[in-house]
């Protein structure tokens, strides 16, 4: 591996850059149902019918924290593509896993990775149906999924206009507090500690949501927040070329106490935590209480956050004080796990 | 990770054990068009139709020899893919990717794979059109494959049926004697030199033969060879219900004349070197000429290696000597890189 210390390391890059310089060299489908850049990838069947693509790799080091077992590590390698079909509108059918294993864990690890896996897709009704095993340095869980989708129907990150409302689908920043709690860092009385690494451990995708937002019509942009709150918005603005003005932030109460009790902003919590795993959704004003009925269809909600605006940042108003939200989250190469 | 010395350790059980384990805790789905255990997954899209899925990763420490440089080791990647494909007689359509890379390589780096991996997949007429970079220990390169096939023109791993000739689309042996030659095991003149090493740097896939072969409609049970010619005789007869007696090696001129320059056995090259891309396929004896003329309209060819038999073992017969053709090749875990 080159270490020619002229040229930049991904460490100063990060992960955003890294999928630039790659998308450069890459030819590009000519009949692309979806562009580079979105949650997902599409493929034309026939006419509208799509195939919908999706891999996502969790890395024992950087995705796997203290106090996570290899069977909750392996479900969350699954929960976390289906977090981005969700964001999409659609089901997942099935998935292969090809696995990097170390030479020294032992065949009960396996079996723990082997239920993860199947646990997490059977709670979202999907199926693995392949995959393969290699040996490597650390523990590594690809995942891809495959489904299929009415091209029309696919809420893709594009699409937000002004004057749109911007919504989430549930309350923000437990996984932050439990990742916090995980590491040691604050201890907080027993109840809360268990729903807080709850959050963390046993992360749910949106995909009852998800599927029910995608058939009502109703959204004109989508996207998970697996990076985190400001992350998404950030990227929700950058594909629909606008800006989002936040005036409610989603605080979950239980980040909120665990704020005041252990002296952590709570904005940092519920805006730049990553490991989240709610939609963020922008809808036409008119369509809002379609959009809400829908997500409440299937014993869900749609909180809304704040507005999309033209001008192409991300603000937050507070008690008439409006601050910049700023594009940061969890990003590989540049945060340190 | 669990490393309590009273469980296996996976050096001890190798990876074709693992995946045994692994299959046992997955829910089957119900109406899976090909079996677990083949060298590709699907899943039913309409009636014949089918989408096909294959996920393999390619990991810098077994996978990538010294002196082969990262834009090799990434069009590797996708061409380890693309061969199941070949062997299958689908057509890959769309390729996605996840990354793991170390923290230290440098973005000219990330431009020789990512150069690499454009140069694989549009030599078979593939696209990548999406993926996902992570940080890791080591280099981890996990392709997965999509194409579409109609369910009864799969070539699978089962349907050899005892009479049937074996066959392969080409001569064995040169990328194991390439892998000695960059281990510096033996030195060889220099126009065989580059012959060899260009068969491990450069590996091509047959999809040219696998689609003709499989639009042929001749071939009762197909497998690629990365494992090694011996592997996948005993991977088609076990998923077959068969056994092979071999009477004709496809020993490639090079790979014989660099075993005796070296003093290696020219079988243990040709039988359990490995890292081929060659096809392994079954043919009835009265469609032979049709199979024959199928490989050779696309430039390739069939080479009859002996027949399928009813007993469940894999014979070398030479010189009116038979001797065992032992399941052995390259397996994770198992095999020291």
């Amino acid at each position: 591996l080159d270490k020619d210390a002229t040229r930049k390391g991904l460490g100063e890059v990060g992960e955003r850059s890294i999928i630039e310089i790659i998308k450069r060299y890459l030819d590009v489908m000519p009949t692309m149902p979806i562009p580079f850049g979105d949650d997902v990838s599409a493929v034309a069947i026939e006419g509208e019918h799509v195939a919908v693509l999706k891999t996502d790799m969790l890395v024992g080091k950087t995705d796997v924290p203290d106090g996570m077992n290899l069977q909750h590590a392996a479900r969350k390698a699954v929960v976390m593509n289906i977090s981005d079909f969700a964001a999409k509108g659609v089901q997942p059918e099935a998935l292969l896993v090809s696995l990097g294993l170390p030479r020294m864990i032992s065949t009960k690890d396996v079996e723990e990775i082997a239920e993860g896996l199947n646990a997490g897709s059977r709670e979202y009704d999907a199926y693995v149906v392949g995959g393969d095993t290699s040996e490597a340095s650390d523990l590594v869980i690809a995942v891809s999924l495959y489904g299929t989708a009415q091209k029309s129907q696919l809420m893709l990150r594009s699409g937000a206009k002004a004057g749109d409302v911007v919504a989430v689908t549930g309350f923000f920043g437990k996984p932050a507090a439990g990742l916090r709690i995980l590491s040691g860092e604050c201890l907080v009385k027993q109840e809360f500690c268990e729903l807080l690494l709850d959050s963390v451990l046993t992360p749910r995708a949106r995909l009852k949501e998800g599927l029910a937002l995608a058939a009502s019509g109703t959204i004109s942009s989508s996207i998970d927040s697996s990076d985190g709150l400001a992350w998404s918005l950030h990227e929700l603005g950058t594909m629909s070329n606008v800006g989002f003005l936040i005036d409610r932030v989603p605080v979950a109460e239980e980040a909120k106490q665990f704020a005041e009790n252990c002296g952590v902003d709570v904005f940092e919590l519920v805006l730049h935590g990553g490991e989240e795993y709610e939609l963020v959704v922008t809808v036409k004003p008119e369509l809002w209480q379609e959009a809400e009925a829908a997500a409440e269809s299937v014993g869900g909600r749609l909180l809304p956050i704040g507005k999309v605006t033209q001008e192409k940042r991300v603000f937050l108003k507070q008690n008439d004080e409006k601050r910049i939200i700023e594009p940061r989250g969890w990003e590989h190469f540049k945060s340190k796990p």
